[in-house]
């Protein structure tokens, strides 16, 4: 039976005694609004941890003024139970003061590439706020493990390097894409979307997948596989690509040829929402730099990557 | 017997051994160059905790360009005796690479009233550096405590705001200020100075006990509070002071009155040396907002604050 609770000081207490008892602990945060895309997460964090705690914040440190913060998607009570079928033990969801009381004054800021680019320049301040964020939550809750979707791509990068950069204690665990049977991305914000812009939406991933098979079939020159997605996409009167960008899978910088793992992320809006996605292509064996890229496979989005110990 | 350790790893492996074994942690972090002020935080960690890790290393990222970082003074072997016979158990003396691995780029900031008055502006990005470090350290050792002096007062209130912000779960505990008999705080820096510099020098204690004492003679305003000190500080030519500021001991408010606790800071060069000295004084019983300070008592730099929880 999944518990609720609301404070730090309950989180504290229970997870302290399922770590003393012997369990480890796996941490999915989440904006709530769950979709099959969490429940996969906290899925796996019960295969692989004994007690799963799953937090609940609309975090309003990772929203620009202005955007979708007051009507992101809420349903506590739709979330915990979702959650607790999923396999959650406990939910914490917590109140903004709770998180930042008066007087919290603390950011956290990963610098340079990671944060330079995609949707980096687009939401100034939005990575910070989600560094902020999950850097006390994790000294919340104290997890083992913590799981991240992949469809935010750049979010577990950056999530990944804060955790290297300050020694947190746990593993930041990559979980691939969720999608709808027709390739959308699973996300909140999708609810925005009316009936006609749900159908138009699908193309972002149609131009994704374009370009991961044409990749497979040889093509290793990055403005080549752009363009085959941004062709697609631009068919799509709906849909406005805010970027389209092939970087390096690890460190994002931008590529003129594939040569190892490289991602092909977007963003884009349909109608008032902001969606994104992207796949993952990877080179198959030991490719020579400056060699021919002819030969490469594809490992593509639902491909796990490796944790990070 | 103490030992010494350079890696993250080392210090993790001895610290889980210890802490499985029951013993609350304790940590000193230092820049080296120990002195009785060092070994006094290393023997209170030692009454508090089962075992004491005491970290020397001489941070890069809190130097600002052309400071002392590299002339700091550097004694490894002698910090370690030191350290040793004041109870310490291990020594943690990383390298920079060790702390900073190439690709690291995560920063941790304090925002506000702590940073932006008396050092802060004298030396932009030190408080950053102070902080990125810390969480590092505190998240490699993951100590119950750790142990400050209240000669960088400022940096012990931006510690425990960064501790308390991000929910570290460790308590920051601040340790009185150790002098040498004439009264001169102890500082690593004070090797800098030539001996009529080191001379000249006491004049800043001199100055904060005057206006300590003449608060405990009962003035309140916080003008003539300051003269007393700057008059004082004013008559020594070897002596160019940077600030001398009377601030809220908790929030760093500039005041008009004291009113509850104060702090009274400051810094000055002697010859290239950067000191900073400051003394703490607290109204007595409760004290009318707005009413009459006189009464006042005098609990000085050597008492120590609440630890934070």
């Amino acid at each position: 039976m999944v518990e609720v609770v609301t404070t730090v000081a309950e989180v504290r207490e229970r997870v302290a005694k399922e770590r003393a008892a012997g369990h480890a602990i796996g941490f999915v945060p989440t904006m709530g609004a769950l979709h099959d895309g969490h429940l996969t997460l906290i899925r796996r964090a019960r295969e692989e941890c004994g007690y799963v705690v799953v937090s609940v914040f609309v975090n309003p440190t990772q929203f620009a003024p202005g955007t979708d913060c007051e009507r992101y998607p809420r349903d506590l009570a739709g979330d915990v139970e979702k959650a607790g079928k999923a396999g959650a033990d406990l939910v914490f969801a917590p109140s903004v003061e709770e998180m930042y009381p008066p007087g919290d004054s603390t950011f956290v800021e990963v610098t340079g590439q990671l944060v330079e680019c995609l949707c980096g320049p687009h939401r100034p301040g939005h990575f910070r706020g989600v560094t902020t964020v999950c850097a006390r939550l994790f000294n919340i809750v104290l997890p083992n493990k913590a799981f991240f979707g992949e469809k935010d791509y750049q979010q577990y990068l950056v999530i990944r390097r804060m955790a290297r950069d300050l020694r947190l204690p746990l593993e930041i665990v990559p979980v691939p894409t969720v999608r709808e049977p027709d390739g959308l991305a699973m996300s909140s914000r999708n609810a925005y979307l009316s009936p006609e812009e749900r159908k138009a939406a699908t193309v972002l991933s149609r131009g994704l997948f374009a370009t991961r098979d044409w990749f497979a079939s040889g093509e290793g020159d990055a403005s080549a596989l752009i363009a085959v997605a941004r062709e697609l996409i631009a068919t799509e009167p709906l849909v406005k690509l805010q970027y389209l960008e092939l970087r390096d899978a690890e460190t994002l910088e931008e590529l003129r040829r594939v040569k190892r793992r490289a991602v092909l992320a977007l963003a884009a809006f349909v109608g008032s929402a902001r969606l994104v996605d992207n796949v993952v292509m990877e080179a198959a064996g030991p490719v020579a730099l400056g060699g021919d890229d002819n030969g490469v496979i594809v490992s593509a989005f639902d491909t796990p990557s490796s944790p990070v110990s």
